[in-house]
């Protein structure tokens, strides 16, 4: 079945759409690298600056929930990724969370001096890594292999894993609980990007036995632009990991004023500084409107959604060059589709000026994220219908479209 | 000159607090924890909100300038503080720059192995302090002294003296240039927390020829709650550092998707992860408010409003007991004044529940700051006026006074 009016009306999801405030005339495929703006965090954010910071002043900090809306969102995504109560926290940048949690890593493993992951990371991971590096001297070694190598990288020098289970550019999924496996037998912790992962695939991190996990609250969360990250720690490692990004948030009793750092129990002590407010209210209507969706329907959406891009695009694969640079089998993909083509940065400025915004990553990937919430089978398919278009047309090749500007 | 009425009469900043959107019926002593709501922040985060992010979805990071931001926002702030264009940028917590800037000092001392500070410091600079020593597991010492011995202390093992101008809790005020010229002539590097100066007291770090500060959003900048900190990295530093949270928003080329970090040139490679957006929006209101104030009138008025407190508060110390906190010489105190009694977090309750917001720092401080852009001299007559009839009254000696909350 492809009729896509057949598969909105069948759609199970589909009142979620209006939930939205998506701009008209738009087909927005990229909410995988910033979501769309749920209508109740208009509100939200309305009430949290003219109430709760204006009327409220410094007494919302207990009042209206600041103080402990970290541990709020982070336990409500903790729902999404199967993780348990007081294993995930909302604070930082996905970046600052990636070192908290290397180190950490490196903490739990005094005798190892390796952190592994895969070329073609996303570029934080990475750099977050090298970082390390630099600041130990080279006592502590960033290694990247490529991606069919990880196992037999796993030695026994290998403190921590890190890798991201969606990648960025081409959507291809690991397994999760297959590669922790491996890695514990190995004798390495894991951490577990999931920026691509959380509220888009199904994550079991309590089944898999996961040690570690970031991810970014402004993709799939819905969480606005710049949206705190999260992290989640086992609660077996926790108590057992002295944070070397020890501020005062994740004190035991920060507002007793002592001049010796004592961490807090639990999850806590992964905070640093004060939490963004504005920021984590903003983010908490977007987890709160995830929950609403049943995780099973969201995943046979993406599926569904991905399949019907795939069949679409297949003649224009054919006539105009593009390949495929997803995983063909959808079981192995995440949440969006990616294509390459030679001429994909003008191609990709063609469609937004048609408002088909998706986005480009260097050097030739058009990636086309799905994101079942808000998303239309119709949308998908007038999306390449209009590609097709601007292909036979050859709209795309102006110069105008080929100055490149910094995008995220 | 004491009459309140006269003074506010006479203000040339009075005009001032009608730009901010304060409660009916509250005397805030409190913007020196969190500053009040600009009225235009009301207007400008619906903006970002609802345009930026609802219409303009991703193509805001360059259409909106939310990409620039960090750069733009910080470039303000450094018209508060004396630094030059491209010294300053807008990010992260004031604790997790601290890191940077600690990490950074030790990385271009490479013989010294000592960070200084003073005990009673503000703990998120102590606690970052040990964080360090904890991640290099004593490779760096992180050394308390009292206030007295900081000169003493400067031996040749220090790499980075760690300073809060204006000590949080009593107001008093170090001498810039001259702590950071005794820490240069012993070969240390000097970071300075702006957090109660910034926007509150003059600041010339270019004549103090300073190394590096950090400072917060949220106290008399008026960002909002939990807005994003800043640093600064005076600019002969800058490309001499390999920063240890190397972000991909530090890199050189953050675009090109590369595997390998490389720290961009100048200000921008002390950013990390993605920008708080929103954060950021309500933080460049309130500085750009602020930048519209002269600073010499603004510390002639704070000077002012700490000089009739003072006044009023004398008949009350010598009758209850209450015992100047600061420095008595107003040039040695920043904008805040504060006094010790022991019975101060219940007589702090007692001033709240009568509209007067200061705020109460263990063990016996009560500490009420003196914001010049919002407070009138008739407010702080008035304040000091209901805490005499609390005194009075005994009207702080209730048993749900003495239950103490989470406070910031």
């Amino acid at each position: 079945m492809s009729d896509p009016e057949a598969l909105d009306a069948a759609d199970p999801l589909a009142p979620f759409r209006d939930r939205f405030a998506l701009p008209e005339g738009v087909i927005y495929l990229d909410g995988n690298s910033l979501g769309a703006l749920p209508k109740a965090s208009v509100a939200r954010l309305a009430e949290a600056v003219s109430e709760e910071w204006g009327r409220g002043l410094i007494t919302s900090w207990n009042a209206a929930g600041w103080v402990d809306a970290p541990q709020r969102v982070g336990g409500k995504i903790a729902r999404l990724i199967g993780a348990g109560a007081g294993e995930v926290i909302a604070c930082d940048s996905t970046s600052v969370n990636l070192f908290k949690l290397l180190t950490a890593a490196l903490s739990l493993r005094p005798g190892r001096g390796t952190i592994l992951s895969e070329r073609g990371n996303f570029p934080t991971d990475v750099y977050m890594m090298q970082g390390v590096e630099s600041l130990t001297r080279g006592a502590v070694r960033s290694r990247l292999v490529d991606p069919g190598e990880i196992e037999a990288a796993l030695d026994d020098d290998v403190a921590a894993l890190l890798l991201t289970q969606v990648h960025y550019k081409t959507g291809r999924m690991h397994d999760i609980a297959a590669l922790t496996a491996r890695a514990h037998e190995a004798g390495a912790l894991v951490i577990w990007d999931l920026s691509h992962s959380a509220g888009a695939v199904p994550v079991d991190l309590a089944a898999a036995e996961a040690d570690f996990a970031v991810g970014c609250g402004y993709k799939y969360l819905n969480g606005g632009p710049g949206a705190p990250a999260w992290l989640y720690v086992a609660k077996h490692h926790q108590d057992r990991v002295q944070p070397a990004l020890s501020g005062w948030f994740g004190h035991a009793r920060p507002f007793d004023f002592i001049d010796e750092y004592q961490p807090a129990a639990g999850i806590a002590r992964f905070l640093c500084g004060t939490p963004p407010v504005l920021g984590l209210a903003a983010l908490e209507c977007g987890v709160d409107l995830m929950l609403e969706a049943d995780m099973a329907a969201l995943r046979a959406k993406s599926v569904g959604l991905g399949e019907l891009f795939a069949v679409r695009m297949a003649p224009l694969c054919e006539e105009y060059g593009f390949v495929l640079a997803s995983p063909a089998d959808h079981a192995a993909r995440g949440s969006q589709i990616s294509y390459t083509h030679p001429d994909g940065y003008a191609i990709m400025q063609a469609l937004i000026a048609r408002g088909v915004i998706g986005d480009f990553r260097a050097p030739d990937i058009l990636r086309f994220g799905l994101t079942p919430l808000y998303l239309r089978y119709a949308d998908v398919d007038r999306a390449v219908a209009i590609l097709a278009e601007i292909m036979a047309s050859r709209a795309w090749d102006r110069p105008e479209y080929r100055i490149r500007a910094a995008v995220t």
